[in-house]
């Protein structure tokens, strides 16, 4: 059964357009928003995004039957703890972190009955952020990974997964480190990427760049207290990541010092042909 | 005074775009197209982007009052030698190459009369390939930089820029080391990294890819040959920005490990604003 009554803790990019998609998907569900920012709920109010503004997240989270965590992921631990004591006995809660450990570990700890807690990471987003960036579409034909444990209960994960396929989205599971590991290398690794180069640049080249520089850059203006958040929560794998990237580079470093054509044709055919093979995924 | 008879030797994406912007800016003015590749030439003539083909570069470079070398940098030496001897006396040289130094000091030694030679790198350009992915307005609003020397004759140096101009773009003046070490910086190393990047993924973290990864990849799938020669004719500016990069990586590395939310935080958003205000540029 789809759920009546929907609450979003945190209403911006990400929470704003799971509002606009149930509001455009689902009929007779009431969505409650709570955001720490005044304006930003009457922005997710007047887009049409939540039913109701709450002033707490207790208040937000009260009575309904799905509580999603849409803050950034540093704020989960104290949410959790506040919402904790009103979930309904029922309620299923889960959340749109780019990173899993922790929060399975942050709701084994402060719920009451962690086994109705799912974690989710809906692999989409934008560099804009804000209410004001939602969409209704965003999570349409994009990958929402889910992170059950052995404490999961299987009905609030079939719950959860059906609720994000019927925003439109594919599911897949993985272990919560599983998660972590790979996420660091296809996106929280990258963003990281795309700043030092960004950073690395001088008041000289930087005019000089063209739009492949800007593609690869991006992501790069996302929002940096989100992304302090995704590095340090997930700062083992980021680690080993840069690790080995920066033996990928010291390689290539090896291989222009001796000039060896061959290889370097061999390790850019390699990665053009891999790159090649994904157009069409994602979103 | 506008060429009348145009040569272009390499007729791939950026001498097929140069040609289809030239038949559809200049009037009575013939373009000689020149590709190793029977079937390249036979493609360039049937979508209008030249208007005779060559079977040789001396065939194709003779009589015209500007030759544009459109190959990869790989292979300026051996067509610059050929030509040298059947160029026009008055015939002004130029290139398209991505890289400076090398293609200058080429023209120096095989040209009998090397200062009318005018090293050009329009940046523009995509990671398709080939003349079926020209497109006439390839130029249009980008940057051309120019890199004269002391030998340059200043009346082909205006003549080139005009022409560039006369394609729809900006034109900016460097030297040829000041181009390699600042297009390394904005252009070659961001092509290594995002080829890295796919390279040091899995089977298993590929499928999670969102758009962040496949904007920031893009350029990975471009054409193998043609950045070999790039990077290797300037591989000491790229191993320079490799070793920044690698700095800059190790910093956050650091960073990561000691935990100190404020510092990373603020190397996110200081590359967050540098980036914001990089919308619209380029092209």
């Amino acid at each position: 059964m789809p759920p009546k009554r929907i609450s979003l803790l945190g209403v911006g990019l990400l929470g704003g357009s799971i509002g606009l998609a149930v509001k455009s998907t689902l009929n007779n569900c009431k969505v409650i928003g709570y955001g720490h920012r005044p304006q930003t709920l009457a922005e997710a109010l007047s887009r049409g995004a939540i039913d109701e503004a709450a002033a707490t997240p207790q208040q937000a989270a009260q009575g309904s039957d799905l509580v999603i965590l849409c803050t950034p992921v540093g704020l989960f631990g104290e949410i959790l703890t506040k919402i904790g004591p009103t979930l309904a006995a029922e309620a299923i809660i889960t959340d749109v972190g780019s990173t899993k450990r922790s929060v399975v570990a942050l709701a084994e700890k402060h719920l009451a009955n962690p086994s109705r807690f799912v974690g989710s990471h809906p692999i989409a987003g934008s560099e804009k952020r804000g209410v004001q960036a939602a969409r209704a579409d965003l999570f349409r034909n994009a990958l929402c990974l889910t992170t059950p444990t052995g404490t999961t209960d299987p009905s609030a994960l079939e719950a959860v997964e059906e609720f994000w396929r019927i925003l439109g989205m594919r599911v897949s599971r993985l272990t919560p480190a599983d998660h972590d590991k790979l996420l660091a290398d296809v996106s929280h690794l990258p963003h990281a990427l795309a700043a030092a180069l960004v950073a690395m640049q001088t008041e000289r080249s930087l005019p000089l760049c063209g739009k492949g520089f800007l593609d690869l850059t991006r992501i790069a203006a996302g929002d940096g207290a989100l992304w302090r958040d995704i590095f340090l929560d997930n700062r083992d794998n980021m680690a080993d990541g840069i690790a080995r990237l920066q033996t990928e580079l010291t390689g290539l470093k090896r291989l222009l010092e001796t000039g060896d054509e061959q290889a370097i044709k061999a390790w850019l055919d390699a990665a053009a042909a891999r790159r090649k093979g994904m157009e069409g995924r994602g979103k």
